[in-house]
Order: C-alpha cells, then structure tokens, then sequence
C-alpha cells in the first residue's frame, strides 16, 4: 500500500515509516520538524540523539531498501497536503502530525490557540483534500484516551446505544477532555466524524493509550534509526518519565496521590495496532473508533514497575509522590472497552517488565543526554495558570494492593 | 449591571443592547463589522437600511439616555481582549461575536478554516481574559440547537442521567452537528465546559433555535435604531428568509421533502430569554446549558404560515420545495426539553403570525433593498463542495396534517 504519515519526524511517526517499510509498504512522510522545537522551548532535548532528516533517510534507504519519500513542510498549510496528495495519491493516511502535549496547551493562550490552530487546521486540510484528491482513501487519525475523561462508567469505543426515556438510539460517547491539548483531540474527532458522514470518507480513530520504550526490532543496531525519547514535562510521557529520572538517580514522581488510572502500551505495540488498522481499512463513510492500549494500571503501579527493574539493573530508585500540576480525578473509576483491535489479530506483548529492562539499557547508554537537561524534568506548568516548580508530598498514603 | 456584548453590530447583538439599556444596564460592545463583509461577500445586504456605528451610537444615546460604550476590534485578537476587559470590567459578558452560518462554513477549506479560527479564538480569548481579569463575571455564550442534530431520543438540556452496564453517571449529551459552523459550536461548548471546570468561571451556554423578527417594541421609530435583517442563503434564518421572498413575490422554497423539525422563537424572546439569563447568572464553577426556543415545527408549516400571513397582507405567495443544498435528515424524531427558560420566568410570545405580520409590514417597506439582491435568495451552497444553484422539485408530496 501507498502510505502517507503526517509527522514522520516524530516518536511515533520515524518509527512506524520503518515498521510499515520492513512489510514492503511505500511510505511517505511530511514534517516542518516543530516537535524539534518545541521540546527546545522546553529547555529540553531528545534523550536518543536523533540525527537529521537527511541523515535518517540515508540510514532508512540503507536498511530497507527503498527510499522514504518525505515533503518538509506544515499541515496547516492547505496548498502543501494539496499538492502532497497530488503527488503521492495514498491509500491510507496515518496522522500524527498533531501537537501531543496536554501541558504545552496550559501554558497561557497563546500556546492554547497554536494547539488548536496546529491540530484542527492540520486535520481539516487533509478532510478537504481526501474529499477532492483521493476520497478511496483511509484516514487513521490519532487520537488520545484522554478524550474520554473518566466517567463514571464504563467507556465504550466509541459509540454505545443507549435507552433514555423509553427510546433507543446509538450515540457517540460523551467526551470529557482535561486539557485544551486534550480538547483538540476531542474537536478532530467530532470533524472527522462529520466529514464520513458527509463526504462518504473513511476512518479510524485511535483513542490511544501511554505509549513507552525507546525502540522496535527493526531498527536493529544503526543508531540513525533510533527514534526520539522525550522526557520533559511537556512531551515525555509518564513511564518514559519514570525511566529517565531512574536513569539519573532522581525519585520517580507520581502526581497527588497518584492512583490516577490509564492504559499502556509499548511503542511496538502502538506499531502492530497502528498497521493493523492501516491494513484492515473500513469501508467509504465508516467513522470507526479503536480503544488502542493493552493493560490498565495506575501511575503508583507504573513507578513502582519501573522501580523493581530499576534495581535489577543496579539503579537506585525511590519513588516520591509529587503534587499534581494537573487538574484531575485522582481516584477513580476507569473500564474501557479495547476489543476491537485484539478482533483484527491484535497480540499484546504482555511484557512491560521486559519493555522496561530495554528502555532502561538503552537510556542509561546516553544518561548524560539526560543530565545536560535535569531541570526539565521538573513540572510547572500549572493548570490554573501559574508556573511553579511542584513539590515533593509528604505523609502519601499509597494504600494496600501494590508489589513493587 | 455592566454588560459586555460582543458582536455588538450583529442581528442579536444591536437589538440586545436596546433591549439592556432600556432596563437599566450600563451596555458596552465589540465588533470589527465582520458580519457586514460576510453579507456583501454572499453579494446580498440587510433588507433593513442599518447605520454605521457613528450613527447607531448617536441614536442610541438620544434614546436612552446612555452611552453604549464600544470597541472597535477583533475577539480573536487577545491583546485586544484584554484591553477591554480591564477597561471596562464586566459583570456579564454576551458572547454574539461568532460567524453563525453553516453554508458558509461549508463553502470550501478556506471558508470552513475561518469560521473555526473565528469562533474558536475568540471564545478563548474570552475563557483566558475572564479567568485573568474577571473570574466573577458570567459568560453567557450563544450556541445553537444544531449542536445536538437530530438523535431519535428527547434531547435534554446539556446533560442527561444514564445506565450504561449497571452503572450511573450524568453525561454531557452527545453532539452530532451537521457543518463545520455547528461543529465550531460544539468545539466552543466542549471548551466553555472545561474552563467552568478547570477555573471556577460561570457560564451559560444557549443552545438557541431559529431566531425571525424584524424588531422589538424598545427601538421605536426611529430607523437608525434598526437591526440588521438577512435574507441571503448563508445570513438569514428559514422564515426570515421566506418573508423576504414573500414580500418579492418569490415561492416559498422549503428544502427537499421540507420535513426537518426545528425549534423557532421570536427576535423579542431571544431577547427576554438572554436577559433572564444575564440576571440570574449560575454558581461560580457551573456550566448549565438553556435550549432556548419556543416551539417546534417543521419548516413546511412555517412556510404555510408565511403564506398565511402573506395573502391576509395582500401578497400573492407559493410554496415550492427545492432540492436540498444541505446533507440532512429530512424526517426524524424531535423532541428537545426546553424547561429552564421558563423555571427563571420567560413568558414565551405564543404568536408566531402577528410576529410575521410585523415582519412583513417591515419589509414590504423596504423591498427595493430586497428586490436589488434577488440573486441572493437562491441557495447554490452544496454540502458536497459544489457551487450549482438548486433547482425546484416537482411532485413533494407534502403529506397529511398542514392547514395554511
């Protein structure tokens, strides 16, 4: 298949041009390198040296054979995903080129505004073109679980039919997103959503869990093809996170009391559940909506998972409760369906620990990678507004029921 | 109480602040006379022969005694934002400021880009300034029914108490709009919502029908007090529009099988109804949600009224349905609750023909301004991204149950 990955210098996106390549797809990519920097801006940088583009599609024709066509330019732009398309005519468009940040959007309104003007205006110029240039195509969309909140009840993907007043009706699931971030993902959603219905398009929607770890098989041993790592409090995720402050000897720093509630997956996980919907597309006019992790745990769980390995691979790790920059439920319900992917042939790694021996390997390769950047692992960005570094907690109950 | 209305030239807002005055408000506004542009670019103007500011600001001091204190400048402009709110302090603030047209939206990428970045920047702007400057004040922020679209189960108002697999939780209600105006509605909801949440900010969110009316009883006689009334196929409601054809001796064109159920009030309601709610503003952190309409009917009935009305004035008028420029369910369940208006006292009009028989009156007084734009009144605006005029249909069959 011909594929096209919106944000193909990103964590995500390098690495699945190369898992899509080792199956024999064609791939293309567009980026204006702006993940870059905005991890910059964060004071921050990659802990994987990543090389530049030119570099990478060296390294990828080298290894695979076939070259990466890439167009450097911006999404928002509605001349560039025209001529794009124009030129490449894609079966599937794969669409990371978003920004991925809940506290990058909460840092005053401006960065709320270029969150929403980078992500809804990038995802509407490709809606426009699918509709003119290549309508037969598949759009898989990235989305987050995050756009669901946490209800009180369990979340369906997607849609559930519901009976209210003695009448029955199929409905998409109410969003309760907690973050401007999060609510640009809940906007696109509803846009694409329309724009199936509309325009006859197709999609998949990916409400996808917390990716983590640093690599997939195929990159093999050519450090060209490492993908980023970012540990920041912008763009790091939280066990990424974890793993860089074990690599450094800092305490890894739950939120509040951290019982918070989420659904992993390991970066190849997100590869295998991202090409299975690439290779299983829907048919024209089906919005559908993949629930995209494999397990649940809390962020205590996670810390204290990262711990346990920690100490194997002869670090010293504490884990201190931190508080929560974030406005969120701290305890709370949270059952997600995620069946539809396992129904495609979806097989979960089912080896965080084993994810977690690698990323730490390889982080501790480049620690002073990290170290030239400790400040940034410390949050404050504030969801009232404020920039204050946060403080560690003390007297956090963690309660019963956790085996690091 | 002080009053800020944004949008303050448009349909809403410059009645709105006759309306507020005349009860004792101190009324400040904002615009950058966008709607005039869109009009003129739709090559159609108001049937009524509004005024320039310079000119609405003098009449409005004559009449009642008071400044309107206005602003000229653009909402999606923080700095601009900001300056007014520290100027003048606001205890309330009415959000008209948006582009309020579906065909519009769905003109093309650039047009459905627009309204997005309109609407959307400018509600934040407002959430950021409100939470910086005046955490206080109330924003009452205008949505439209649209938002909800046609579900086949009662539509509450905002929220609704559900049991999905043995659990209970009380919901957003889920949104399904029809264009990239609706859904820049629901995308403002979604965020208003949040910000209530996160901040502590008050707001109501209106979820308005479709407003008709030329006046209300406080601009009197005097012309430059006028609002605005449009009759192009993006600016002017269903049955303003069908009384600008009536008044040119044009049919009546309800779209497709003209079937589509709506919720109608008068231009004097909205008024009654956006005053009830500046004076009895929510808790701090609440979010609560009015639809905001009188009745319902379908847009075949209200075309069988105009006709009415139209032959009692003297009017010789037809009603011809026409294909339909829009994708939309043109039979479906309706009905939405409406209580929380009337609980805070609205006392609807009930009398949807002396309301037209004004309107006509009006307009039969002006149908040379009307008359000099007939192009205007024929929709070619398709929901496809074509531009081709529609056409009448023959043979509807118009079904049982209409009395004219």
């Amino acid at each position: 298949m011909k594929i096209f990955i919106a944000g193909v210098d990103g964590y995500l996106g390098w690495t699945l041009a190369q898992y899509l390549a080792k199956r024999g797809h064609e791939v293309a990519g567009a980026d204006n390198y702006m993940r870059r920097d905005w991890v910059a801006e964060m004071g921050s940088q990659s802990a994987t040296p990543i090389r530049r583009m030119t570099e990478r599609i060296e390294a990828f024709r080298e290894t695979f054979g076939r070259n990466l066509r890439f167009f450097r330019g911006d999404l928002t732009n509605a001349a560039f995903v025209d001529e794009v398309f124009r030129t490449f005519r894609p079966d599937a468009i794969v669409h990371l080129g978003e920004n991925p940040s809940a506290p990058y959007s909460m840092i005053d309104v401006h960065h709320a505004i270029f969150v929403h003007r980078n992500n809804l205006f990038g995802t509407l110029n490709i809606l426009f073109c699918m509709r003119d240039i290549c309508p037969q195509a598949h759009l898989v969309k990235l989305g987050t679980m995050g756009e669901y909140g946490t209800p009180n009840v369990d979340i369906p993907e997607g849609f559930f039919t519901i009976e209210y007043r003695g009448r029955t009706d199929t409905l998409p699931f109410p969003r309760q997103a907690g973050s401007w971030y999060h609510q640009t993902k809940v906007h696109d959603s509803n846009n694409v959503m329309m724009a199936c219905r509309l325009w006859k398009l197709r999609s998949t929607d990916i409400m996808q869990g917390v990716v983590f770890g640093t690599r997939i098989d195929e990159m093999g041993d050519d450090e060209r093809l490492l993908t980023r790592f970012d540990f920041d409090q912008c763009f790091g995720t939280a066990i990424n996170r974890y793993c860089a402050q074990a690599v450094v000897g800092l305490p890894l720093t739950p939120y509040g009391k951290g019982h918070q509630r989420r659904g992993f997956l390991p970066l190849r996980d997100s590869m295998q559940c991202l090409t299975l919907a690439v290779e299983n597309p829907p048919q024209a006019g089906e919005y559908r909506v993949f629930n995209q992790f494999e397990e649940v745990y809390d962020l205590t769980e996670v810390a204290l998972k990262v711990q346990k390995i920690g100490k194997e691979v002869g670090l010293n790790v504490e884990v201190r409760n931190v508080e929560n920059p974030r406005m969120e439920m701290e305890e709370h319900y949270y059952r997600p369906d995620h069946q539809h992917l396992p129904d495609l042939g979806y097989q979960p790694t089912h080896e965080m620990e084993k994810e977690l021996r690698l990323t730490l390997s390889d982080l501790i390769r480049y620690r002073s990678r990290i170290q030239a950047r400790l400040e940034a692992l410390t949050p404050d960005i504030r969801w009232d507004g404020s920039r204050k570094p946060v403080e560690y907690l003390v007297g956090v109950d963690r309660g019963a029921g956790y085996n690091a």
